[in-house]
């Protein structure tokens, strides 16, 4: 546990340690403000946080005048505020005016950590407050994770995996004193705790069935909540993955979702808890020669008809594509035609899908694009799978950061641009001169596009290795049981998902159906995600599908190259610069692996030569 | 510990448990006498052992009269006779006339067991004596074990993994005096250990070099050397894994495999003991792009030159094939080679690539093919990886005991007919009417061609999945760095691996040269080993490639759907015809599979329907 360091990103203000011994987050916020005041520049204003109870527990108002800034906040706006001014001052921007209110009251951080210490999908390192089975964590370090959190008001921390691994059961159990004190020490930054729970935890304690209609089954619950909340007053409450790869479930004793989430749920209503209910349920023992059954329909098959069921206290969470964080997705059909049910919106921080903190991967755009195309007002909570873990930059990839920041950032505002708050958290991190800055900025803001192209050019996700998530195997997962193949042959490629083939088309409202349906609509970043070609159809822009194909792969590459001189040129401080450098060598590496490896799948297939006469290995 | 049950296959005349106490081979056959004495059945004849000393160690002579068998014998020949006198009266056949000795001297069962209990490679459960790092076993289950081995002649036991993890350096050094008490458990039987060491244990215990020329080092391995065989006396020798697969060795140090591999020889020749030295060298890292580089010619390029450098008491452990004991491989060039080297011959019953120990693949035959294309005189010793565990029928398949008792007896003498020795075991193991032991005899003899129909058809190797080794992955090596790759594409597939290609072929004398070189004379089992053909080619009997492989995964799936139909008919004891059927079942469930994936992966590619029009999936 000794000789931990970590540096910050985008607290530069503020040194370490975090305050410690503050019981309440107004008091947090005296402690950072006396913090950032003993450190500021000698030009910058004070800041005075200023408890105002009139106000929504989370609001704040700021005001600057001359030498100091008045932070006038709930008990929870308080630190936010604190935290928000030091920040506008950082980036020498005007301080924001009048009444700052996040848009979601849930504001989740999901992390998928395991009891021995290993992190599922983590790239940073191991688990911050998890080894060989307890919970194994330095306080300081805890209250160093609570003030990143806070500082961009993430309000609840879900600290286990979704799939609960022995001994994680234990946490609101035999572990719960312990529990409480971790809630204890993420309280004072405004974090409530949440626990990943497991459907099937009555009968392994000892009653003879898990079933939500039980009597028996709904009294242990009871029980069981009321034990949890009397030892942490504001647990946020349960995440649960039932029915779902393998995970038991109510389907398990012929219940519905509903019949189990609110069962659940009626347990924890008496102490304002929630019940945060994955969505994410699909068949993985498909079989691939069923080209009729579409995993992308799976969800809305079985969650539409249950619209309305749901009682109030449910957040039914739902990945931001139909599929499972792929670089690009539609967003999911369930947040057009799920009216009557509070819905979460689930992101995935850890970069699983994406580059896994080694390849860089700006998430706003995606982020934007999905709220945009979904409407912030069909949401009713946010959630990210975590991207933490002991790495010293607490992100595996200094940069990797960002996607953090800009997580809390847009669950506060989700209307945020994304350059802007890219821009931000650059000007946060890092102290460059104007013209650094905006290369850096840009080249995060172009890093998704780049990934995209050499990875899942026009929506053919899934065609990297199975066992790691990493790296090009474009038949990898073809004729394996998860329902994601993309079905090249020698002639075509892509699947046909509207009603003349799976029908996911038919699953959205009117204008996201028409936009997908027609071949001449559907944007290209989603066209084989929709549709069928031959590798001889001609793009809008006059292209061959395989010529956009070989393009894509190639300038992905360029594209990183160019990303790593632009790297090269930055006066980043070290070790960032460093550590930037060698991810930067690696992410080169696999780019021309993803562009060879793909290239060369296609070409085999397909017989065409590249239009430009460039290399593909025969 | 407790608890454990076994059951031999082929042994069972011979009750449990095996005897104790004994303190040499000899008395050892006067217990086992006196046990399948008093086990035999009224009419049959008592077995009667007599130590010869003028005959060679293992040989034996038996001699039938009347009520009893005489056995003559040397040391330990007197306890191969016994077991084989019991297994002619099993049989029902004559005992064998004249000396019986066996061909190789060294009879070696490889052990890929991890100290922590685990197997690499292992299909029959745990480690039968290692667990938590630490030998962990019951004495009387090693006695079983060994009566086995000596049952069929097997001489030496290698206890642990090639690759040597932590903590097996220890086994003669820390844990010396664990490992001599194992030994003396198996000594009664016939059998001496081997021990797999790591070549840069010196580095390990304070030297600062591994270097085999360093006088040091030298000096480090006599004194190791010395303290181990006086601990145990007849200690086989070492078995090493250098330079291969990350493993470290002299190359580390600009050194040759001579270099080492003698430096540690003639640390052991005054105690008698080998450097058994793997031969399984080549590039692991490789890159697809790179056409030019073949894994299978590496073996030869490497050691080829060093023929005759070798001392007399190394032996180079040459795997059967060039690559890794795939379904179907030539014969390695390098036992054409290497006429001045001893060369071992290194075979696998763990059937990692031969369907784990799930599907049915009895051995006998690729073995008889190796020998015959190679010629015994051109091999000094023979090794197995074992197939062997905690499982009660200790082969995981009880048909798999098949594979270690085949090799037993081709170990004595490799001059039998494989048809011969399955019927051999199948009277031995099972007390079946005459047509079902035909039935069982047939199936096993057909096993392997059943297997390689829907794997490796025309000499396809390595179109499993990488992770596993079992089930099909068509692509699933094809952009990785093993070196294995099938290049298949729209119009074409395999390899050239004759001079106008990877050369291959050069490495072989002139009769397998002209052999492999033409594809009109090349076996049709390897044709796409040695050469790369279009989908249209015709083969000699007037089917095109593509039809031909069609037919295979058609036909390997028949076949298994009748080896079911057989299986369902014999009237085995259980629970073997449960275990058999149960895994019938999953083989049916592969097969299918293998056939449904590979169709449809060369169909999408070559776009050439089946001239039957039977189901290939789109």
């Amino acid at each position: 546990m000794n000789n931990w360091k970590t540096r910050y990103a985008w607290l530069r203000e503020f040194g370490e340690p975090a305050p410690a011994g503050t019981d309440c987050p107004f008091h947090t916020a005296e402690a950072e403000a006396e913090i950032y005041n003993r450190n500021r520049k000698e030009d910058a204003p004070r800041l005075k946080p200023v408890l105002d109870e009139t106000l929504p527990e989370e609001a704040y108002i700021l005001k600057s005048g001359g030498s100091e800034i008045q932070i006038k906040g709930g008990s929870k706006g308080v630190l936010y505020g604190t935290y928000a001014a030091a920040g506008s001052v950082t980036e020498k921007v005007p301080v924001p005016e009048g009444l700052n209110a996040p848009y979601w009251s849930l504001r989740m951080l999901d992390s998928w950590d395991n009891m021995d210490g290993s992190v599922e999908r983590g790239y940073a390192g191991r688990s911050i407050w998890f080894e060989a089975d307890r919970y194994s964590y330095d306080p300081a370090r805890i209250r160093q994770l609570g003030r990143m959190l806070a500082s961009v008001g993430i309000n609840v921390l879900c600290i286990n995996n979704v799939n609960v691994h022995v001994p994680a059961q234990d946490l609101l159990d035999g572990m719960l004193d312990e529990t409480a004190a971790f809630a204890d020490l993420l309280r004072p930054f405004g974090v409530r705790l949440m626990v990943s729970v497991d459907f099937s935890l009555p009968l392994q304690r000892g009653l003879v069935s898990a079933d939500p209609l039980d009597e028996n089954v709904c009294l242990w619950w009871k029980n069981f909540a009321e034990r949890a909340w009397k030892a942490i007053p504001d647990l946020a409450g349960y995440l649960i993955k039932a029915d779902s790869e393998h995970r038991p479930g109510p389907n398990t004793y012929g219940r519905t979702h509903p019949e189990g989430a609110n069962m659940l749920a009626r347990s924890v209503a008496p102490y304002g808890g929630v019940v945060v209910w994955r969505a994410f349920v699909y068949n993985c023992t498909q079989d691939w020669r069923d080209a009729s059954t579409d995993r992308p329909c799976a969800a809305y098959d079985l969650y539409h008809p249950l619209d309305g069921q749901f009682d109030e206290n449910v957040i039914l969470q739902v990945k931001y594509g139909p599929f499972d964080f792929q670089v690009r997705e539609p967003a999911s059909p369930l947040f057009y035609g799920m009216k009557n049910t509070h819905l979460g919106c689930e992101l995935q921080l850890a970069q699983e899908y994406t580059g896994q903190q080694i390849d860089l991967f700006a998430m706003p755009a995606l982020w934007r694009e999905i709220f945009d195309s979904v409407g912030t007002e069909r949401i009713h909570a946010v959630a990210a799978v975590g991207n933490l873990g002991r790495d010293a930059c607490w992100t595996g990839h200094p940069f990797a950061a960002l996607n953090l920041y800009a997580y809390g950032r847009f669950a506060w505002n989700p209307g945020v641009n994304p350059a802007e708050i890219v821009r931000s958290w650059v000007r946060q991190t890092y102290d460059l001169p104007s013209e650094q800055e905006d290369a850096l900025t840009d080249m995060l803001m172009k890093s998704r596009s780049a990934y995209e192209k050499y990875t899942a050019t026009l929506g053919l996700d899934w065609m990297m290795r199975p066992e790691t998530h990493y790296g090009p195997s474009p038949y990898g997962y073809e004729f394996d049981v998860w329902g994601t193949y993309t079905r090249a042959d020698r002639d075509a490629v892509g699947t046909d998902r509207t009603k003349t083939g799976t029908g996911l088309t038919e699953q959205y409202p009117e204008e996201q159906k028409a936009l997908y349906s027609d071949s001449s609509s559907c944007p290209d970043e989603l066209l084989l995600f929709f549709h069928r070609l031959p590798y001889t159809w001609r793009m809008r822009d006059g292209r061959t599908l395989i010529q956009r194909i070989y393009d894509d792969h190639f300038e992905g590459f360029d594209e990183v190259q160019k990303m790593q001189k632009t790297l090269a040129d930055l006066s980043l401080p070290e070790p960032d610069a460093q550590e930037a450098a060698e991810r930067m060598n690696l992410q080169l590496l696999n780019a021309r692996e993803w562009r060879d490896v793909i290239n060369t799948f296609f070409y085999r297939l397909s017989g065409i030569p590249d239009e430009h006469g460039r290399k593909i290995w025969p």
